[in-house]
């Protein structure tokens, strides 16, 4: 259980220094383009998503998201006690990853975003949409192609930071802990709940739809 | 079958998320750069390709394609009734994943599209060649790699986005369904028949020269 | 043998597509900001070779480039009629492809490149340093990792247009097929041949190194 | 022994090209945007890692890192006397790939670094966190799947050019090398032994973090 929570911890640290750190570099280096940043940003979000989850995948399943805990309570993969431990230990490991992130780059470490545009239902629809996929591509996987699962999710968040409105979150420890910090990736606090009840949605439509498609024939 | 039909239902509405939604967000971010607009476009339609190909290849094929489809009846291996079943499928999921990303990025969910310069001499031969380039890939891998099929289509579209000089719309409900997107994607409804005629103009090429090409010796 | 020839022709055609039509619509496209035509350029072609390689691989060997088959005479591992064959039926697909290009986007069929940086000292080292690359991760690939013989070019060489100050021809037939076209990948036809004995140089180089390096134990 | 001396001396050799003649190519061509530089830089090297490493990995074991070298040597999984010759091939390899660079790139072959901007506490502590995850994705696919290493190693070094703050030195070897160009890549000599010293501390990090968490159940 120690190695589990440590890889949860870990991952979902890592997770958010490549979320957060690259958005930092990008959007200080590309001249107000900001296509270029989140670019940037989407390819190095995926890069660190394959090399995590190829490497802690044995070890604790590479959850690294409680939306995706959850999805695994709800299949009944996971105890309760173990879902709950995990989540606890990915909100703090992404809090850390951001905290890290700022420390790297020199700048306040304790930070609250003050990034507005992330609210309202054309936007909780993309982040419904966005959870949707994610635990298509990680259920679609596990019954087909197991192994591909680091590609598949990493091919994927890079995909859908563009193909979703929202940059596709799908993650309320990333949510929670991109709360804390003003740079490109953040998100102001009061507009965080929405997010995390838009992407709980998003994991019972999941529930509802991808059990059938992807069941034993 | 209700499986492959929602299967190809989910995947070409997934897919025309991908391409028009990252369509409406690379347009809006890139100030005016069109280039880089369309790198994004490509890499994130080339993103969900290989995802939505690994999980649902194993379902229904992953044609969402009615080219695709009419290529393997072409071929013998599939009934009559599945592909007319899978070619009005794919056509209603194209156009879903079209509406969903006019809600998600907080558009007119109805629209027309007004791009004129997709017609001509010089794009009917572009969608020949990307056509037959998309089948090519498909059959090849058929015959001798089919798991890196996902692989292939995803970088091959990747590609033909730039190499092809219609962008490689290369698929006759991808074609209809961004007839109806107003947005980066989008092509004028009167240009969409000789799209796709030059799409079926691919599949015939393609079928009299692949079918030697890669016969089992 | 025909199928072979077939292979070789369709594979060098569809190379230069890739590599002629990507540039065309990438300089067209990126507002005078070369660095990004030239990342399309590269992206593009690296996502056509790992295609083309991987469906005519079990075919021809893939070789799309009389540098490559030379290096295979070299060992022995083709008869020189073979080998000949070959090399005339890639210099014959790779100016198709180019016309092919030229034919989608609608420019002059026949032209004549006019582009005349591609000379001087510095620019036929990189020449031999990028074939001797090109051959480093064939070799390595066939005695290691066969099946892993597509990414390695693909990558290899979207990696190559970069660090190799020719952006990387490293293929005669290639090579002459680009002196065809006045666009962004052309090269001045007064320059090919010193181009053509640099790419000849890195196979002999190529054949001294890597034999020793690569030999079974 | 001298198949894997050569292995590393050309491993480290191809790496510097990548990293400053892709830098140099980049910087020349982006107008002034450096995200767009850095993002050439980036592919450019995470393509030239995973050719290396899938070639060479089977006759080195691929390190072309003195510490990749020595955190083998702490685990005991290679001799003091390799480890010591490994290095010395891995620093000549290198500044031969700066010098190779600069002959293909037509600029002075004997350049010092005047780059200033890699120095202070949250660089260093950038290069601690760099080199820790490039040893992280090491050891953790050693572990578990020994084969996707070469695109572990090459997707982490893309990503972590852009999420750590220091674009990801990692590597005593790429550092030495790195201050012999006045180029993109550049740093400043006075820089270099602090960026090695975390580097170093890197290393004992994940010594102590990775033995327990990658250990064999």
């Amino acid at each position: 259980m120690i190695r589990s929570l440590s890889s949860e911890f870990i991952g979902t640290a890592f997770l958010l220094i490549g979320v957060v750190g690259s958005g930092i570099m990008a959007e200080t280096l590309s001249d107000g383009i900001i296509a270029l940043a989140l670019l940037a940003n989407a390819i190095a979000t995926g890069c660190i998503l394959f090399a995590l989850i190829t490497v802690l995948g044995p070890i604790s399943g590479a959850h690294f998201n409680p939306a995706v805990t959850f999805a695994f309570l709800l299949r009944g993969d996971i105890a309760v006690i173990t879902a709950l431990s995990f989540i606890v230990v990915q909100i703090t490991g992404g809090l850390c990853g951001v905290w890290a992130s700022h420390v790297m780059f020199d700048i306040d470490i304790f930070q609250i975003s003050t990034t507005m545009h992330r609210t309202g239902t054309a936007q909780w629809f993309a982040e419904i949409i966005a959870t949707f996929g994610l635990l298509f591509v990680i259920f679609g996987g596990l019954r087909f192609r197991p192994e591909a699962i680091p590609a598949l999710v990493g091919l994927y968040i890079t995909g859908a930071y563009w193909f979703t409105a929202s940059t596709s979150f799908a993650n309320p420890a990333v949510t929670i802990a991109r709360g804390f910090t003003d740079t490109f990736a953040g998100i102001y606090p009061g507009h965080i709940v929405a997010f995390i009840l838009a992407q709980l949605i998003g994991v019972a439509v999941a529930h509802i739809i991808l059990r059938p498609l992807f069941a034993a024939e």
